[in-house]
């Protein structure tokens, strides 16, 4: 039996969240957490990732999440360790990546009484957190002690729920705190009750269900489609449940094991002679599915899907006939292009959302369809009668050409003598996603990354797992949040990392990861010396204050990081980069490719390929 | 006129500020924030320091405030940026620091809509600031104008009223965000209204009032103060309002320009008869009313005062008279042996807070006093008759015995041979708090820094003001409170911060602040690799996990910082470190200083010192 009743809480606590499939946790090192630290140190059924500096911790935990789809725990002592947890509470909640946060807490009597690096923890993260609840008093008490079993129980399920996302257990304890006997304070007799003892697996077990539309629903959906003329499918960013990819965890969504999200998008998209505008972070850019004869439904008749990448260059274009009708699933496409093309559609707009949330943010859309987008599609694909399907082909042979005549442009810009004369960052996006063997994980990060990916990663039937933190978008915790991924991952699926300057210079900490954690990365920097994503705002043309304190050059050199977390730099011209990142893919170890760039001049020649093509455009009767 | 709302509401909100006192404003950089930073940029009254991470500026700017007692502004974008000032928040709110937090937000129509970068930031501290409020919608609107500029005074009083702290206003702006002329959004004639004009100085004049005691409590604390045969006045961490020192913000609070804490208690003491255990962190340990001959008063018959800060190693000991009314102002000190001693001492124990809140978790004190403690000094000079002040000799007479003792042996730990054959920590903060040269601010981390200087830190009659971060006592955040207690001193103060490598890591981001906002400091790092303080802890005798999970060597070398962000380094061992301490400070610039140790060498040095002078006391006869 355990020594204390801390210890005891700990124990307990750890063996149900295992029991219940938690897998790996994160943990910064404290005192009043000792009990939950040791207690996963010291079980042998999951992966425990020491962290030191608890903000890191977190991401690190969230990006685990993001790619596993399932929750990892991150454990700290009290104070304010714990509020720096909250960037990545909230990225969670926002992106619905499955979270556990365990903050040990002093015990109530000490609350607000000047004792030290207690704080009020309760309800820390407000409304961020799907559940927050609070470990009883540890006594070897048996109501207690199921409460504290059951707790877990409903602690995991809510992280994997609808929408999945973070969860907040506070854990109060008092001395002792590591595993000294206290006699008589934990009985023998306490193992022999159900409380003490538990049941064989989890003491609860508990799934989180999915949301499936209403039968009347997907009637409307489907009919709707398939009186279609110009049939559009948007695939947003995908929640974590719903990505592709093939890492160790990345099992796919429960009742769905037999074809991925962008799958499904294809098929019914082939179906409906829809074309398909598929985010980066959708699941639907890149992957088998796109493999040429996957296009084939069975029957042999269907056309090929149309999966287009281009769209933030045409949508909306008065060149091209709008869609009549869109299916959105997901959350709100990275393109602003295709979010103001949507609003000036001027069509029915099915907004699907397993979790009835709202996530088309310039209030057009015509109808919300409650529903696992997984199991939507599923019913569609039921429902959908190919032969009724009235879509226009015209339609679809117009955006064809679009997409196609776009990639033109961007390989003429990609180039290797293109990029010695004008280089530009978009063109280090276009390789990545080009180049990067297959499997890998690719993490790209906020701001200009991952617009460049949006722009420049041409569609693949290649097995790239592609992330970002799309959530609330912000450039914390990037580092930490690709290396939590790449945790995930087999050892043949290399974890890639693109990512600007300042966002590396804002989670340097979480470098430290590479060594401690035993991850090995790619990472690529785009380094312009600064924000280049101010140059895209009007505020440019205001300086000053824009140089000082919107683009704000700092000018640091990242090889001293190299020495300090250990591992392999470079610095390299836009021309060079393309070798130098196969060299880095081919050679064992981190490697961090640090490529020059002016982000004014990168942004002029997004420009000028954008007029370019837009020329193009006009230039074709479409 | 402004050229549109957005930067009206901007200009609006920085012109009442900074003609509130506002005179500083940590930014980062962020688009949706432009209003307010082109604003805060623009104007001449205004120190801006750019950070380009959130968590680092909120701890700079919470740091200057701590050294000013004024409150300093921080800005960010929206999203997780304004997640990321939390952190400091709670340091700002436990230890009563002011600070205004400016987070800019989306208007609300695109809250909870999956528009980029949007998160729910109302209310996202939660009880952990003194006031939250929301702008109103920019516009040309004058009562909208006027409760704007009200707002501003409004937030900068509660900023620094009873108890000081954190303020946040959330800030909604909407397209365009830059100072780009949108006509008719706002009539010239706006400005000849008193909402667009404002006022000659601030729209409201404002501020905080002070908690004086009600007269019933002066009396009876002076009665039982003069009636006690052994007064103990306990001065723990001072709120930033009652800090020592001379900074160019340093202005004593209001109502107190002719004497500062230390000199209010030195002077009470002394006619008391009465000892002082003065934390390095109340204002009482170090400065200029040390000095002999201030321990006299005007009529040459008063005992000299007698400030202790050995009594880590002696409270509540055997050989020594325990207290028989205690005195406690400030927070709770830092000394557990402190704390433990009070609880058992069975006595009457004042304790006194302005803002009534009780800061004493062993909850054994029978008075709460609610007074500001300057006011509170103030009146107990006037009511306490020196002659009824019956105090015992002994009891003076013993504490000085033990004190004096303690020093002594604390001397003969640290000469350069014996810390060549035993080198200890603790030995560098003795050093820093003697040799430092006056004025200066020395800012001491938390976990050992700070027990170290408790317990090493000799009182001394010089300008040190002394300052860490004792609200929530955590490890994050150290170096850019530092840095921003540093922007705030004048230039012949030199900035002195004595921190451990975990600490330094986990904010190694807040160095970027040494060039950026132009500080100097010399960085003393106890570099044990890890964390030093769990060998203090029972933790210790269990391991695994002990050091992996709790220790947790990381071996990183903090050379490469210096390249990053240009500083001098220089490592050496702790013989070396006297010469090595003086040359820096000598020399202009930045140094960084590692100084290597033993965690676990160390603390056995404490123990061997501490047990030595446990047998000397046993020896006296007090």
């Amino acid at each position: 039996m355990a020594p204390n009743p801390a210890t005891l809480w700990g124990e307990t606590l750890v063996e149900e969240l295992t029991a219940g499939g938690l897998e790996a946790v994160c943990i910064a090192p404290g005192s009043r957490s000792t009990p939950l630290t040791v207690a996963f140190a010291e079980h042998p059924d999951v992966t425990v990732y020491s962290h030191l500096d608890e903000r890191s911790a977190a991401y690190f935990a969230l990006g685990r999440g993001r790619r596993t789809g399932e929750p990892t725990a991150v454990v700290c002592t009290s104070g304010t360790a714990a509020a720096n947890f909250h960037p990545a509470v909230i990225e969670a909640s926002q992106a619905r990546v499955p979270l556990l946060l365990l903050t040990a807490d002093r015990p109530h009597e000490l609350r607000d009484s000047g004792a030290n690096q207690t704080i009020d923890q309760v309800k820390l993260y407000g409304d961020a957190v799907r559940w927050y609840a609070e470990l009883p008093d540890p006594a070897a008490d048996e109501r207690k002690a199921r409460m504290l079993r059951t707790t877990a129980a409903r602690a995991l399920t809510k992280t994997t729920g609808t929408p999945a996302g973070p969860v907040h257990l506070n854990c109060p304890f008092r001395k002792p705190l590591e595993p000294t006997t206290v006699p008589g304070s934990v009985p023998d007799s306490f193992s022999e009750t159900l409380a003490g003892a538990g049941r064989d697996g989890p003491f609860v077990r508990s799934s989180p269900g999915t949301v499936l539309a209403d039968p009347g629903d997907v009637s409307i959906v489907a009919s709707a489609l398939e009186d279609a003329s110009r049939p559009l499918l948007v695939a947003g960013p995908a929640d974590p449940n719903h990505i592709t990819g093939s890492g160790s965890n990345s099992a796919p969504h429960a009742g769905s094991a037999e074809a991925t999200l962008g799958q499904r998008v294809v098929d019914l998209a082939s179906r409906l002679g829809a074309a398909v505008f598929a985010d980066p972070l959708s699941g639907v850019r890149f992957g088998p599915h796109l493999r040429a004869d996957d296009g084939q439904a069975a029957d042999g008749t269907a056309r090929a899907p149309l999966v287009c990448g281009g769209y933030d260059s045409y949508a909306g274009s008065e060149q091209l006939p709008a869609p009549d009708v869109v299916l959105r699933i997901g959350a709100s496409p990275t393109s602003k292009v295709l979010r103001h093309a949507l609003r000036d559609a001027d069509c029915r707009q099915f907004v699907v959302d397993p979790a009835g949330d709202w996530r088309e943010a310039t209030f057009t859309a015509t109808d919300l369809v409650v529903a696992d987008p997984d199991s939507l599609l599923e019913s569609l694909l039921e429902a959908v009668d190919q032969t009724a399907a009235s879509s226009d082909d015209g339609w679809l042979e117009a955006i064809s050409t679009a997409e196609s005549r776009y990639w033109d442009h961007v390989d003429t810009a990609c180039t290797t003598e293109a990029i010695a004369k004008q280089p530009f960052e978009g063109a280090v996006l276009a390789s990545v996603l080009e180049c990067t063997p297959d499997p890998a994980t690719v993490f790209v990060s906020n701001s200009m990354p991952i617009r460049d990916a949006d722009r420049f990663g041409r569609p693949r039937a290649a097995e790239l797992t592609v992330l970002g933190n799309r959530g609330a978008s912000g450039i914390d915790g990037i580092v930490s949040t690709a290396l939590g991924a790449g945790s995930a991952t087999t050892e043949d699926e290399p974890l890639v990392l693109v990512t600007g300057d300042l966002a590396l210079y804002h989670d340097s900490n979480g470098l430290l990861a590479l060594e401690r954690c035993g991850v090995d990365a790619t990472i690529v920097v785009l380094d312009n010396d600064g924000g280049g994503i101010f140059h895209l705002l009007p505020i440019e043309s205001f300086d000053p204050p824009f140089t000082e304190q919107f683009k704000t050059p700092h000018g640091l050199e990242f090889e001293p990081f190299a020495e300090c977390y250990g591992f392999a730099y470079e610095r390299v011209a836009p021309r060079g980069f393309e070798s130098a990142y196969e060299h880095a893919l081919e050679t064992a170890g981190t490697h961090l490719i640090c490529v020059d760039f002016d982000a004014e001049s990168s942004h002029r020649q997004r420009e000028t390929l954008e007029a370019a093509f837009h020329r193009t455009l006009e230039s074709l009767s479409l």
